[in-house]
């Protein structure tokens, strides 16, 4: 499946909290920097994730803003 | 200023496409990985980006989506 | 590739706009309902859309609303 | 009221999970295919949500992805 | 209809840019506030929106971050 | 930091409602508006938000809807 997201991002699960409806999950993706998402706790599930595990980051570009410093 | 949004990553703008009301910004960030995000133009105005800029790409977590391969 | 969003709608392209930086395209799904995204430009070039083709929508749980009628 | 997000598909609610801030609502709306959102559980309370009451996803378009197989 | 997006701001539209795609909506709300959108250019016109028109802002809670000043 | 969200609407926590994974943060901004956000549980932590204290909404202008009255 090609997905219309322009970002993808490869990397492992670090740390997954399961909250009753959501579920938090962390990734180190290349370069060390670590991306985190919220995902339904059943999706979670679906995707049967575990720490370890290699996953990658989906985003679509209108989810991404751009911050410059002052 | 911090921000509740947990994912933030430092890069370089490598591209961006100013639109009549959508502005479409790349960044190469750290390990190598390209963002991309659509803001719009009056933003990317604002903020005076350009080529070869520092920026950081800014995306709250329940904006990003895990996905494993089958 | 298996993804957390957990909404997946198969349908056909009925309708394309190509914007300078964004694009608008409507799927008709099963059951004859529409559903219109904007995705950008250059995506909706890389996955190669054209009317009549066959194609998924696909829609983050959280970015999905709820509403009653009064 | 008139709402500029571009979908809307009538349903029935068919589960209901209540969380501690959030709920997670499925609907099955016409043809028969399924629709998964997280609104808060104080949204859910508000609208009176309970399985088998006619209800609405509604979706942005700017939140819809679209895919095509390989 | 009720809507399970908790944020409901009455204002006027102060500005308006149509795009190909997209268009650029202010609105004034209450407190003075500006409040600016990025909807299709289809809503815009499905909507009949222009300056002075009173109209709301409706934003789901998930959408929103939160900032304090260092 | 400047951020390419559009939107910042400055005002005082009047509530904090922190689940397992996800909080609820309620604002009350200028003009005596209320604004809801759900952001994650550490971030709430994070940014040490409680009663009283002043912090800003920050919303993208892709995620801010535009209605009208019937």
């Amino acid at each position: 499946m090609q997905i219309s997201a322009r970002n993808t991002l490869q990397g492992q699960v670090t740390s997954l909290k399961l909250g009753d409806v959501e579920a938090e999950v962390t990734l180190q993706v290349e370069g060390g920097a670590e991306i985190t998402a919220t995902i339904t706790r059943a999706s979670a599930e679906r995707l049967g994730l575990a720490e370890g595990q290699v996953a990658h980051a989906v985003i679509k570009a209108s989810d991404v803003m751009i911050a410059v410093d002052d």
